[in-house]
C-alpha cells in the first residue's frame, strides 16, 4: 500500500460548475487513497516520502468513458461519411484483422502505450468480437498500470460475414468463455459486457447477454441515439420499444440493477432521458466523434440539469485521438455551435463543466474516482506547462485552461493511478 | 538565387477538390521558384545539389490568411464570451501592453518563433495601433525568413481610451509615418492597411485610409460579418450601406483596384457574396475562432461554388493556436456541424478542399504561391510522420490526412520559404 505526499498547485473539480484551485498545497496519499489537501502538511504526515512538483499543476486523472482500441490504428483517417457507412467501410474491415493475434499484439501495444502516456488514468474500452485478442488487450492494459473495463464485442447480425459471430449460440458461448477467463483475473482490468449496438445483436442474443450479465455481475457498455439513420433502423428492428433506450431496457441491459454506459445520446428525447435517469445510466459524451461523423451535438448542459450522469469520451477512432484535453475543448466548441446553430435554450459548456465531465463525471463510473476528496482512489496527473510560453503572468487557473487547449503528451510530467506511480 | 532538388513524396492540391500525390518524385527549385515535379530527374538538373527526404512527405507551405500577433500571448484562454465582450474583456487590455516595446519584444519573439516552427510559410498579420511595436514585429518577421504582410491597426472609436487612437488626424499621421518607414524596407515583410473593423473606425478615417492605400499601393485586411451583434452595430453605424461589405466598399477599402482580405464572413448573404466576387476580395475562413466565440460557421463550399477566393486562417487568439493543420481539421468539423445542424444545402468540406484552402487558396493572395506548379515561389514543408505509429500499411494520402489530424511541430522536419531553407 502506497503512502506519500505530493506538493504543487492542486486543481480539481468541486462540482459541475466549479473548479477548485489550491496553490502550493500538499496532497496526501494513504493506502492508495486520497487523504486530503493541505496548505501546511499536518504533523502526522511529515514522515511520509514527499515529492515536490514545484510550480507544476496536479490534477485528478481523467476517465475516458468510451473508446475503441482496434480503431486506434486508423485514428485521423477516413472521416468523410456518416456512422453506418463509416462502420462498413472503415471499421469492420479493420476490426477483422484482430482475428490475427500477431496483428493484435502490434496494434494494441501501440494503443496502450499512447493511453499510458496520456492524461487518462481510467478507461472503458471496446475491443472486437475476438476472444483471444480481447484477452491480450486486457493483459496489456493490466501491465500498463491503467485501470479499465474492456469489452469483447457482441455482434451476430448486420455485419459482414467475415466479422459477425455466426450465431447467437456462438456469441453467447464465446462471451461466457471470455467472462470465465477474465472475471477476477486481474487487479486493474475487468470485463464489461459489450453488445455493439441494437442493430448488431438479435433480440435473443440480447436476452441471453442479460442473463450472462447477471450471472457474472459485470457492467454493460453500448451505443445509443448517435445518428438519425441508426435511430430509424432501431425503430424498425425493435418496433415494440418506445425509443432506442427502451430497446436496451426491454432486454435488461440498460442499468437499474447494474452499471451501464451509453455512448453518444446525441438525439435522446425527454423520455429517453427519463429512462436514463431512472436507471442511473452513464452517458459517454463523445464530441469530436459526433462532429467527425456529422452526427450532431448532445445537449450536455440539459443532461446535467436533468440530473443525468455524464462523462467525457474520445471515442477513438470516431474521435481522432486519445487526448482527453482535446475531448474537453471539442466539447466546449461543439456546445457553442449547438447553441448558435440549433438551440439557444441549452447554454454552451464552460471550461469548469468539461473539466468536471473529464474527472468526476466519468470517474464516478469507477466509484470514488476523479477528485482528491478524502477516501477517493489516488489518480493524479502532474502537468508541466513550461514549454507553453507566454509574456504575461498567468494564474494557475489560466495555466490549466491553456494546457487543455494547447498541451499534448509533452506536458504530462508524472502520473499516478490508484496510488501507483506510472512515470 | 537558390537552385536545388528535393526528393520525397510530393503532395499538393491540384484544384479545389483534388489532391495530387507523386511518390518518390523529384521537386526542382530554380532561382527560388518551382521548376517541376519529375519521376526521373531530367539530365539538365543532375548537377544541382539534391536532398533526399526518403519516405517523408513534401507539401507546399501553408498560408495563414488572418491572425493577431499580440493575441498570441492569451491563446487558449478566456473563450467564454462572444466577439464584442471578448474584445473588451480580453483583447483590448492585452493589446494595450504593446505600447511598451520591451513587452512587445518578449511577446512578439515568442509568436514569431512558434510561427517559424509551424507549417505556415506565409501570413497576414494584425499587430496593434502602436507604430514602434508594429515595426519591431515586422523586423522579427523579416528575420524569421517567413513571408508576411503585417498591419498596424487603425481604431479611433469604440475602443477604451487607453487604446484608441485619439483622433482621425493622429491615426492617419501614425499610419503615414508607419507606411513611409516600412513600405519597401524589407524583402519578405510588407505593410498592409488594417482598419480593425467598421465599429472601430469613423467614416472620415476610413476615407483617409483609402487615400493612403492608393498613395502607398498597399493591400487591405479587416473583419467582415463575423457575429450578429457586430453586424447589427455596423448597420447602425453606416446606415447608408446595403450591408457590412458595402460599408467597406463605400469607403474604397473592399478590393477592386487592390488586394483585400476579409476575415470570417460567417453571415455574409448573397449580395455580400456578390460584392466580394465583383471586387476579388479574399475570404479568410477562421473555423476555430468562429466556434470559440460562438459566431457560427461560414458556408465555405457555397463560397467556392460561387467563385469566391477563400483561404484558411487560425485567427489567433480567437483560434487557440498557430497550427494550420488544426485549422484544416476544425474547418472540416465545423462544416459537418453546419450541415447537420443548420443547412443541408451546403455540403461539408472534404480533406482535399481544406488542403486547397490552406495552400493554393490563401497562397494566391501572395501571387503564385501554394503549389509546385512551374514558376510558383518555392515554399515547401517536409513532414516526418514516423512518430505517428500504426500497425497497418498506409498510403501517402492517408499519411498526409492523419498528420493533419494528429501532427504537431514535431512533425515539421524541414521548411523552405521562397527558395530559402529555414531549417
Amino acid at each position: 500500500m502506497a503512502n506519500f505526499v505530493l506538493k504543487g498547485h492542486i486543481c480539481q473539480s468541486l462540482d459541475e460548475r466549479h473548479l477548485g484551485i489550491r496553490e502550493n498545497h500538499y496532497l496526501v496519499c494513504l493506502e492508495n487513497r486520497c487523504a486530503g489537501v493541505y496548505p501546511i502538511l499536518p504533523t502526522k504526515y511529515r514522515g511520509l516520502p514527499m515529492t515536490d512538483y514545484g510550480d507544476r499543476l496536479i490534477i485528478p486523472g481523467m476517465t475516458d468513458l468510451h473508446l475503441h482500441a482496434p480503431q486506434f490504428s486508423f485514428r485521423g483517417l477516413g472521416m468523410d461519411m456518416e456512422l453506418l457507412d463509416w462502420l462498413n467501410t472503415n471499421t469492420f474491415p479493420e476490426e477483422t484483422k484482430y482475428a490475427d493475434l500477431d496483428y493484435a499484439r502490434t496494434a494494441y501495444s501501440q494503443f496502450v502505450a499512447h493511453l499510458r502516456r496520456s492524461e487518462t488514468t481510467r478507461a472503458c474500452i471496446f475491443a472486437t468480437v475476438h476472444v483471444p485478442a480481447t484477452q491480450l488487450l486486457m493483459e496489456l492494459m493490466e501491465q500498463s498500470g491503467l485501470v479499465s473495463y474492456v469489452g469483447k464485442v457482441n455482434m451476430n447480425r448486420n455485419a459482414p460475414l467475415y466479422l459477425a459471430e455466426p450465431s447467437t449460440i456462438a456469441s453467447v458461448r464465446n462471451t461466457r468463455l471470455w467472462l470465465e477467463e477474465t472475471a477476477g483475473k486481474w487487479q486493474r482490468t475487468k470485463p464489461i459486457l459489450t453488445p455493439r449496438f441494437i442493430p448488431s445483436c438479435t433480440d435473443d442474443l440480447m436476452y441471453r447477454l442479460a442473463d450472462l450479465r447477471a450471472e457474472f455481475d459485470v457492467p454493460v457498455q453500448s451505443h445509443l441515439s448517435e445518428n438519425y439513420s441508426e435511430i430509424a433502423w432501431v425503430k424498425e428492428l425493435v418496433p415494440t420499444a418506445r425509443n432506442y433506450g427502451d430497446a436496451y431496457r426491454k432486454f435488461g441491459l440498460f442499468g437499474g440493477d447494474h452499471r451501464c454506459i451509453m455512448a453518444h445520446c446525441v438525439h435522446s428525447d425527454t423520455l429517453e432521458m427519463e429512462y436514463m435517469r431512472q436507471n442511473g445510466v452513464f452517458i459517454a459524451h463523445s464530441p469530436e466523434s459526433n462532429m467527425n461523423l456529422a452526427s450532431g451535438v448532445a445537449p450536455i448542459k440539459k443532461f446535467l440539469d436533468y440530473g443525468l450522469k455524464v462523462g467525457l469520451a474520445t471515442d477513438v477512432a470516431g474521435g481522432s485521438q486519445e487526448s482527453m484535453f482535446r475531448a474537453m475543448t471539442h466539447a466546449i466548441q461543439a456546445s457553442k455551435l449547438r447553441w448558435r446553430l440549433q438551440d439557444q435554450s441549452v447554454a454552451p459548456l464552460t471550461f469548469d463543466m468539461v473539466f468536471y465531465l473529464a474527472t468526476r463525471g466519468g470517474g464516478a463510473f469507477f466509484g470514488d474516482v476523479g477528485a482528491f476528496d478524502p477516501g477517493y482512489e489516488f489518480d493524479a496527473v502532474v502537468l508541466d506547462d513550461s514549454n507553453l510560453d507566454h509574456p504575461q503572468p498567468l494564474s494557475v487557473r489560466e495555466r490549466l485552461e491553456r494546457t487543455a487547449y494547447l498541451g499534448d503528451d509533452r506536458n504530462i510530467y508524472a502520473k499516478y493511478v490508484a496510488g501507483t506511480k506510472l512515470f
